[in-house]
């Protein structure tokens, strides 16, 4: 049983299915019929008018993203380890012609509000400093925590004031909301949020994630975005195999039930592991205190997971198990004490 | 009937079945078994050693290849209708951070030789000038016409005596191969080229290219290429689902047996309309003059296609089809006379 | 006596003397009082508000101005010969991040209206193609001719029409002025520019350009420029030298003298060269058919400048001659027949 | 007396010297005859091949240099109060086409050779995380204390095991050097240094700084270098009045003997002013505790000089200083008590 990352399980079969049923020719690239649905679609989700374009993956996302918000001498706030900043090999700097990650410390990988006002306001404003233009948070953060409405907007507070884009790396967003359980618009623009990286592929999808804009300036930073993701190689000729995995996440409200799953079986598990939990349990992800020795026991039984630096372990659970599907692991973690 | 493009048809069954059966959990990005397969795969068609990675369309496939053989401050020699020139929307110029591309006219899309050597030795070495450092060709060309062996090694040649890095736009390669009858060897690497977007899409894919290196040279720019797909978004965390596609396309000759029922299929058109073909039909595109009447009785029938510029059609055939199958269509155009 | 370029004269002394007179502390980068009188003293030259900055070269200027009118996904309409296309190693491809020029064929250097607006109408308004956001010409040109205030006037139409930014090279605009003897806001604002590359060095300064932004937009324009400066390195911390020059040419019309004694030397020239000439002489360039044997016995009796292909050659006059010192050539050319 | 920064003093009289003598006609850009004396002198002051080349401000020196050392998926690992993190507005970013500056903390400015070796073994050699490939330090650092040979070594060997460039941001190198008393090939190209800044503005030029590049590939990097100058607008026309500044600038050790004269003014004024220095006084800047009461005192009498954030001044000398020429502000300072 493996617990590696949600990122490389097989697609759900509703996915699948809605793949298979966009197995018929149309027009091409975003032409198609299945595109065209899109930004209905996640405005009924969020409640209010939002432009929505596939993308192929999270980091593509997440830069288009930032290119529409942050330009090229500016500079994006984000905690530092986001995954921006340490798993996209410079991707947000290679979109946006060379913007700098200017990226502060927070627990349980959440920026703090304070933090960023105080960073952003030391800045001078003359020319020889590179001005902040943008907040990028991730939600789940990488720790599986999940940002409160109130949290996400007191971050928007500080990117109203000093006018700064507002960006949310949502690859884990459905095991967020799931945990809050709350309205999608709440914890996006509602608390501020500009653009939204919705995660699919990890969420049961098999390729393609959505980018969601919110707000006044949702249709002119669209237009922007498919400038970027044409000349970025992002534009698919059969991007209606990409638009009818979205759909499917959206319809009868797979993405929510997809993490609801996900995060059932991690908190069986947070349940069984208690002492060890370096971080509270709320999405999908736990991380462990775990001895080499047990974590070896654990491998010598076919459970798969990473280690998380010394004497600990990353956990992952996802939309294809739930509690019971997970007990055989709750029970090793349980019989280590 | 439809005959816009071939890069908006379903996916043929073998691919489909291909998908399916990746449909298990493996190791993300590139660790999986369908990936750990493809250099082979590759090395075994081409007979000889080769590096070939999944890469999710032809832009990228093509802007990757460039951004390893041509520095920022270098220029690529093309024909001007090239793919890369009009309808990339400038990645190349994104991918390799402002590579200039010196485009020159020539008959149905093929780059003379000639006129590459002329402009090439006509650049000054000073730092003031733009060094050529890379020649990208389209085979089969924009216009449905294949470099023979010959004329690719004429290129080759050139793109040696100049240090020249040598890419090819292989996204109809399937169909210029099987309307050669040459082995796939033929036209790349025995004739001097180093890299090679190798097209799945156009030819029953759903998503996913192959981009190939060749040569002494291929390890270290794959190694370059790996970073660039990281950095620009296009590596996907299912890479499984691509690989696949991929692998199922050189199983039994797939990528050659798809090409030959989309050329036969032009084939028997072209028969139907002699008297209107601009460039003579050797892979699965016609370009006929027909007039707006001719064209809107065709459409009125049902048939699908682009107009191409005034008075001119373009008819695209694909894997789907064959010569039987487009018989519909061969019909009405002998009865336009 | 050295006619090979005016790019590499001495310093005319009035410059020199404003560098002399500038050899005193200030404060640093743009903060000095020279630098600070520019926008009031070029707004009087032109007759209308304008945002000047100094730059350190003509390529700078130029790229910074193209960085300031079009996005990285756009391009730049201009003259194939022009000299950000063949002679800045692709600086304004790196300034703007990529952005295309289209290049088109024009008489003396000059780009045709009728051809930029055909051109810019024939790109589709789709993502796949690269939209033109800018025209840029060189005034004079590379050729030595001066576009007229309707010439200009003309593209600008263009310009306006299609939304298009409208940049101009002056290396040798002061040439260009003092040729068509009209006010230099009739061949600038009053005719559509935008920005203005304002040549300095080759008219008899040592170091540093101006670059010039006219209209609604000046100011954002000129805000963004400046945060380009400083991130291209052009940003020098002594930059009253330079302001300091500039100043020096605007006063009591250094600049037009300069520029008159130049272009005077070069119809001195002309006139003895009447029946070889291979574009009209208007500035301060002769393009002259010459054999290799007259260039060679030219060369013999001191006269140097660059040969112009084969069997012809170019000449340059500058600021520090006139039609009496530059006799000697003049009579040289004569006695060649 | 002004004691703001040493970046905006008048030039010393010698380097105007040399600039009065080049002003006669010679080849343009970098075709002159004092340009082409650069590696030579550079040579014989290293005592080691060396290429050199004038660049425009540090900001480019620095930018041109990393990006002959770094790939733009790269990492440059720097201290993070270096300049070229918080005083370039992204520069290097620019010219590496987005290479990432990997900050670390350091006293007085200083990168500890431990935490570098640290930081570049913790990153993963998968694609996922930016490789670093270069170390930059300055020397003397923004706080004004030198690295010593052995220290500079130490960081030569963590770049020389990991495979990294190594640059030296040289904007106060002779003040560093003058206060070391050693060779200037000790804390250069004898500890590993392959590429250094090597400052002249701030030492009695007007605008030019020297790029130097070391060791085996200091030919490749110089060629290198020469495109990124012209494509970044820096290949100024006419470069002599820059080469023949450094020239200056060497000839009869000037450059070292300007800096002693700005080090022997910091060192009085740090006798007068002990008990208040927040770092060692090595080069030419003094960081004192200083009320805002005591500040405006100062100022009061006529001193000039920055505030360093709350309760602290920065006193920066230069050349044209000396110990007895800044008398009047060690007594103000020794008055304050």
């Amino acid at each position: 049983m493996q617990f590696f990352s949600d990122n490389a399980t097989p697609v759900c079969p509703s996915v699948m299915a809605a793949i298979a049923a966009a197995d018929r020719e149309d027009h091409g690239y975003d032409g198609d019929a299945w595109t065209a649905r899109l930004d209905g679609a996640f405005s009924d989700l969020f409640g209010a008018p939002a432009k929505a374009m596939w993308v192929s993956t999270g980091t593509a996302a997440n830069s288009i993203a930032l290119a529409c918000l942050c330009p090229p001498y500016g500079g994006v706030v984000a905690q530092e380890e986001a995954h921006i900043a340490v798993d996209e090999c410079g991707a947000p700097a290679f979109f946006t012609h060379g913007a700098s990650l200017m990226t502060l410390p927070g627990e349980g990988g959440k920026l703090p509000p304070e933090a960023v006002r105080e960073r952003v306001e030391a800045i001078r404003p003359d020319v020889h400093q590179i001005p902040a233009r943008a907040i990028s948070i991730t939600n789940a953060t990488e720790y599986g925590l999940a940002y409160t409405p109130d949290e996400v907007a007191a971050l928007g507070a500080v990117a109203n004031d000093h006018g700064l884009g507002f960006h949310m790396d949502g690859a884990r967003f459905a095991n967020a909301v799931a945990h809050l359980g709350c309205h999608p618009g709440d914890v996006t623009w509602r608390a501020g949020v500009d653009a939204l990286s919705f995660g699919c592929v990890k969420n049961g999808g098999m390729v393609g994630e959505a980018l969601v804009f919110f707000g006044a300036q949702a249709e002119a930073r669209a237009a922007e975005a498919e400038r970027w993701r044409k000349r970025s190689g992002h534009l698919f000729s059969k991007g209606r195999y990409l638009a009818a995995q979205l759909l499917a996440m959206l319809e009868d409200g797979l993405w929510l039930a997809n993490a609801r799953a996900a995060n059932a079986a991690a908190r069986a598990l947070a349940e069984s592991a208690n002492g060890r939990l370096m971080h509270p349990v709320q999405a999908n992800e736990l991380f462990l205190r775990l001895t080499a020795a047990e974590a070896a026991s654990l491998r010598a039984r076919g459970f798969g997971f990473h280690d998380w630096g010394e004497g600990a372990a990353r956990i992952v659970t996802n939309w294809s198990q739930d509690a019971a599907g997970v007990a055989p692991l709750a029970d090793a973690l349980r019989a280590l004490g």
